[in-house]
């Protein structure tokens, strides 16, 4: 008989969390789970009970013998498990919200997983995710950890440099991209090839391939013709440049525009914030009905609502990633793992996300041809913006901050980077236990 | 209906080429032949005329309907062909007899693909297979030329950078490992994984799981133990050092040997030099041997003789890739194709031989951890070896030769080398045209 | 006796010519000039000849008996010359001062050897610079092309890699750097020793050596307390950052405030630029004064106005550096040449600036301690701009100029560089004739 | 009044030492002694009383006032130093004459630095080395360490990597290279310049400029004719290969007939081992000798024997160098020191030798053209070989011994290596308290 395994959800609250247990739910012959352990804190306690009603309707409709617990005792879900799902959001939504309005207020980018309101999110998420690791590491040795908690790279770079656990990050941008694309191909999955290669929230695709002829080309025609296929929801309608894109033999991720057209979208945002609304308070919104709807005592399966969302396919990613490691089936995903040279000019122990076979040793990623030089300038660039970001989280040391938003080529510079800084790390100060409040000081604003 | 292919053999007289015929006439099903066409020279003509009569019985026998054409017109073959499978020797066994004769008396290791006889090989073989790419590039722009003629490494790189053929090399050695490691844990492919990385004929294992298990520390143990399943059989018996394979964490292929114990090689083939045998006379004489049987009227199928022969699963290789890319089956095959950063610290255009998926579009190698130092510098020393043979091997130039040989760690130096170098290349000089004769005076001996 | 040097000044209507004349009439011993010709085009000819004039005057003045020639005539000026000081302005001040304009239009920061105004400024001036690079290889191929024309940095790469001709680039940022620290540490030059290492008007101090003592950390206080010795006259003042600079133990040359607070300079500028005034004009003002006190018939001497002029020490390093040439003296100079590996992480054949020992043979450069990742990545990124800019401006190629400037960091990126891009390119497509006028048609705007 | 320089002397019993004492009291106005001291151990307590005596005597000649002492006790010695120059020999010469002899016994080039006698010494030298320069860091942290210690690359990078005490190496090589090429070209220092780079032992000339011409391909000819002068007296005369050198556009220092003709100096030693006689011994005969002139009581100056011994120039480099750092001199020698870039393709933190400008803050190395491909693969490959001898020596491992020893092209392989390997470390043990004997027992033999 078929060994039952262990799956501990790290930010059960989140309201994603049903369609990761859909996911479950469907794959039971080939991957059958015999405990699902849901684990969240007080502050989201309440989201938390609302999705284990749930997940407990959800796995009678279909007659799951799977055991569901709910508990705050992370021991208790990590010991002995099999896989572990990390979507948990450090100071829950309400800090996400007062950070991008900070940035905001300075007449920056506000963007949850770069410029300065990833740099916050860094600070906050990186000790605890490490936390989290290193409890792996005793209570569970061979698990796998599954990242979706942002920021996406470089949390799992910090567990990838700094703990011994097995660690995979996941995001739905190269999904999107790749469904996208065959979408326009109409393309199934056995004759299509596209390749993906960056970091987090900056990859390209360097190969598309249908029926054994490359499309590179004919999908850039028709990006650049105003189809966005590719684009994930909850990324703005855009137009790429012609001049940018039409030679550049390979596509950009939706999220580049923030590199490639930072001062429009600037603009536009600037332009919003008169009207107080950002993407975070979008979000809140939106969740809120969520709640409310997950809460009705006759729902037992995911509702439609939840694609509005907009990080589809982050859950079915996560269920198929297990799959293909308790399996070994070797199919591709694009994953966020140790780039050992799969992207040259790179370091080789930095996380890059990139197409790899899955294989039940992991992730074997596919290696990249060199990139432009223009390209390969800012993946280093914003590598360097994730390395020090990293040191700076992990010591509390605000220069080093300071230093990485610098070279950062979305944040603004000089005195109005230091006054945003300055006022971003004094309202997150309770949250940053690692950092002295004394340190601030040195900033200019 | 599905296209029927059309595949072209350069060097038919080839005695492995029955396996390859057996190969194909297997795949019906997944990949069916068109046309077979067999190419050779007048110096082989006789080999090949057998070889087509035993083809055509194989084909008979099994009902095929596959068009069989024997021809010297390498263009009629080459013509619309999609997959073009090399395997001449240029010089023909004559050359490389000669050569390790050479090498024997100058007291140097005597091997086809490496050192001096490797490099005279190099010479006579680049310009010839550069001559079939760039007719390739014209008659079959589409097609996939398959190398296996030696030395492959090298034959595959100078294609690679001077053509623009599709061509992928192949080699039998890590067929042998990956077997061998099989057998020896009694593994089936689907719970199995072998990541192989190098140069052609220096490759490591890098990864063996098995049912989810790193079973590196197990092979190697085995091995020390004098368990040699994974060796090719042309390759003599052996046993490893403890000091130097214990905790190396990866698996040395067989022709390490040839670095990691030279002078106990040397010592044996000098021994055995003495009664005036050595490797091409072995194969010599098994060769008459197997087209004696091979002209038999009688004989329909693939002789149990030719498993002696050494190179086994070569052909059954070719087989297998032509299907991968046919069928786009993404299997994991080890190959020689572009570096682009699969392994770090080698340059990004040479060629080498890794573990890849194979689909339509061509082999996607998996990125390999970075290697030790000291194997990185041996990797690093015999690509420069090779890619200044190339460049030898293409300008006709006999002072880059001799820095080539003389940092290639396997071959003498001095003096010695310089008149091991005068001799092969003054006897060599009716097969090197790019050659002028008089620029081998500036050779000492 | 020894032999009498002929020296060409390419551009010799600049109003430094007279410091350039004063500092060789004062060698008279050690450099003993034979015939000095001075070669302009007809744009400039009212300044050369008032130039001409004065050289005379101040040549009679000290009893030179060196010969004086103007020419329009390049060749006659560059046959047999042992050096040429190229200190041309294409398209004149007038040119400056509009693509200056036209960058203020648009918001962005108007630097004329950055940005967008550097990149047009590339653009003109390139294909001269080649032009006379390639004269000099046929006319004096023996001497030495001392470059001070702008974009310095770029114009000496486009040159070292496109000729033979030996070329050094000077500017004088480092030389204000040393005589700053020189005098903040009270030192003379025989126990003073600074390294200075990065790309022309992109460097850094990174030693800073009195009397056997590391000095960097007392003068990044003092510059961090507002004491700016080392700035040029040409920048306005400035405040660094205590929490950038303070530990960073290395000192920034003035110009890296444009990337440390380009949004600080750039408000400034947009500010001034309300008052219609912006650098190019400033310079207009000073050198019509100049060029009207240098008429006067009784002036026979360099006059004091022209210290107001900012570029000071720029004629002075040339004839420096003409003497340690010629003299083979080995002094330390902070010199444009090829890298070489001078400094790591950026190509071995590209331009930087650096510390070197100056011999007959040229200049010999200091090799450089590695740089801290956030310093190497501004480096690589602007080496990059620069390396993408010259290629631009040989091939006339749009897309590559806007990939170059959209990973410039002090450049806007999106619909408003696009703009700014099409604008400067029409306004200035008279002076650019390896661009077609319908290539710009892919910008948007 | 200027300071009065301590000088120490780190195994003063050297037969070198009256060429050092000659040179320090030559320099009296300059660079004034006030204090020598002169160290050695009970082994050597002999030799280094007559050194005294001798050193008096000269003192006295000269009129110095300089205060000698002779001690064993190092501290004193190292207090408040200026200056230290090491150059004992761990375990005396007589292991030195063992290790040669084991060598030879195995077949194996027996030379000191390199090499598995190389290899020996520096597991014997390195934690003695290390012992002295933290000594340094806590009795005189402002003294520069001048190592002339054997195997001088090895140890100054063991320093440099593991202690803050400031350290030069250096060796008479790069000094016979230049005084040689002088020779040859009748050049005097003013109009003279070559640079050297390389690792210790293994260096070439890469620029030889006399009178601003290059003559690098002259004094090639001229070595290619037989012309020697570059060559130290201690290596034995040597023909170069023609087609080796001619078109290398550097020149070799003579140690790299190690690399370039291994076999035929191995041929030779054997040849001469047979007699029974190698370097050791015929150093040893020439230290009786010449110990019996120091001896004379009426001897009072360095005597002309001295000159046989083959190292000359080493203890000028010493006075020259101290003399460059007291002085500020600046000017060009040929030391060994961190990288930190100066030859790309090595690591940053490693010691080359290389041509560099002494200053009061040290060594500031000339930056040096790439090297071709092949000769890089041999600088890369030696320096893991000393990396991995240095890591071993320290570590006391067998195993990274014998894996470098594996990769350094001069030594054998396979069971021949292993043999020779056991050979050495059990007839060292005694010498070697880092390493565990039974460890020795993995080695074949």
């Amino acid at each position: 008989m078929q060994k039952l395994l262990k799956v501990a959800v790290i930010g059960a609250g989140s309201s994603y969390t049903p369609e990761l247990v859909e996911g479950l739910l469907k794959r039971v012959e080939t991957m059958p789970i015999g405990e699902l352990w849901l684990v969240d804190i007080e502050e989201s306690w309440w989201k938390a009970e609302i999705i284990y009603g749930l997940t407990k309707r959800m796995a009678d409709k279909v007659g799951s013998k799977m055991q569901i617990h709910l508990t705050a005792n992370r021991a208790d879900a990590l010991k002995d498990a099999d896989f572990v799902c990390s979507q948990f959001r450090a100071g829950c939504l309400e800090s996400r919200i007062r950070d991008e309005r900070i940035a905001a207020e300075h007449g920056m980018i506000a963007q949850e997983t770069n410029g300065i309101v990833g740099y916050a999110n860094a600070c906050r998420t990186i000790p605890v995710a490490l936390e989290i690791a290193h409890e792996m590491e005793v209570l569970c040795p061979d698990a796998w950890l599954l990242n979706f908690t942002n920021p996406s790279g470089m949390v799992t770079e910090a567990i990838l440099r700094n703990s011994t656990t097995k660690t995979i990050g996941l995001c739905n941008v190269p999904v999107n991209m790749e469904r996208g694309a065959m979408e326009l191909l109409d393309a199934d999955s056995d004759d299509f090839f596209i390749q993906i290669a960056g970091l987090n929230h900056l990859v390209w695709a360097r190969q598309i391939i249908h029926k054994n002829q490359d499309k590179m080309q004919f999908v850039i025609d028709e990006v650049l013709a105003g189809n966005d296929k590719m684009r994930p929801q909850n990324i703005a309608q855009f137009s790429w440049s012609e001049a940018l894109l039409k030679n550049m033999n390979m596509l950009p991720c939706s999220y580049l525009r923030y590199y490639y057209a930072s001062e429009d979208i600037l603009e536009k945002e600037i332009a919003k914030n008169s009207q107080a609304v950002n993407r975070a308070d979008v979000v809140k919104a939106i969740e809120e009905k969520l709640f409310a709807v997950y809460k009705d005592e006759n729902l037992n399966e995911k509702p439609k609502e939840l694609e509005l969302r907009g990080g589809q396919y982050y859950s079915e990613s996560a269920c198929k990633i297990m799959n293909a490691i308790h399996n070994n089936t070797g199919e591709i995903m694009h994953v966020n793992t140790i780039n050992n040279g799969a992207i040259s000019g790179l370091p080789d122990d930095c996380a890059v996300e990139v197409s790899a076979i899955i294989r039940s040793s992991g992730a074997h990623p596919l290696s990249v041809a060199a990139f432009p030089e223009d390209t390969l300038r800012l993946l280093q660039t914003m590598k360097t913006f994730e390395r020090l970001t990293i040191e700076s989280a992990m010591k509390g040391d605000v220069e080093t901050g300071l230093r990485a938003l610098t070279i950062n080529p979305i944040v603004g510079t000089g005195v109005k980077l230091e006054r945003a800084l300055k006022d971003t790390l004094i309202q997150n100060a309770h949250q940053l236990p690692q950092f002295k409040p004394e340190s601030f000081e040195i900033l200019q604003g």
